[in-house]
């Protein structure tokens, strides 16, 4: 990927190589760093709350609201980095994704939906229901690793 | 990072490892690698944006707004990984981060500042603003890089 998309000055000198890159046809290699680093971020918000929905970390109402609503917004943003091109590149993607999409959507949408009960119950100040819908995302994560993701 | 932070099964039998880990005291090498994670995500979805405004790219309302919620979200999630204990991982971040936080924290409020007159801007269906706005983020993830990020 372009390190140095970044130019300061004019008002609109800004990223060239990058823009288009990441419009049009981002390569392989660029999508497999950018959908890993939506599981990343994934991984940084959910884990307290899995720690908390378990009683191993305390409830934080403010945290569950706040982790709820980025993993709102970043639930939707590895799944474009899952195109065929990326299929020969390094990383731990089953080749299930590639052969059963509708299947790996609907693992997708599983997540998206508890994700959204996730929010609404943080949302409501219900913990109880926050707690069940943490339970739900990190069986829909499980489940979607279970079926398209290697194992190590 | 621990990678097999997700079971299946048990309503609750959800990550343990990563989430004590993330909440209270994340290794270094994590809060490096989730940081990295969140300028790369940056990337994915500020790049399009500055191809149209510069005119590379056709300008698209709706993706002008949705990348612009997206950014409203990543841009608050690089910063709590640059801690001094990081300090001494390998990473792009220059000492001045650590030495000069006041100016770091300032750098990172000019892109939140620009990050909400975009979001403004788009919801508003406002092209000219949301343009300016563009080049404002853009100028802000310059300047932050200029100061702060190794040059290479």
């Amino acid at each position: 990927m372009k390190r140095k998309f970044i130019v300061v000055g004019l008002s609109l000198a800004i990223g060239t190589g990058l823009a288009v890159e990441a419009f049009a046809q981002a390569k392989p290699e660029v999508l497999v760093k950018q959908r890993q680093a939506a599981m990343t971020l994934q991984g940084k918000y959910f884990g307290p709350l899995a720690g908390m929905a378990q009683g191993k970390l305390p409830y934080d109402a403010k945290i569950v609201a706040r982790n709820a609503e980025y993993l709102d917004v970043l639930s939707q943003l590895p799944w474009d980095g899952f195109t065929a091109a990326t299929s020969g590149e390094k990383s731990d993607a089953l080749p299930a994704i590639y052969k059963e999409p509708a299947k790996f959507k609907e693992a997708q949408e599983r997540l998206r939906g508890a994700v959204g009960k996730l929010v609404a119950a943080s949302k409501a100040g219900n913990e109880a229901a926050a707690k069940a819908a943490i339970g739900e995302v990190g069986k829909s994560c499980g489940g979607c690793h279970d079926n398209f993701r290697e194992k190590h």
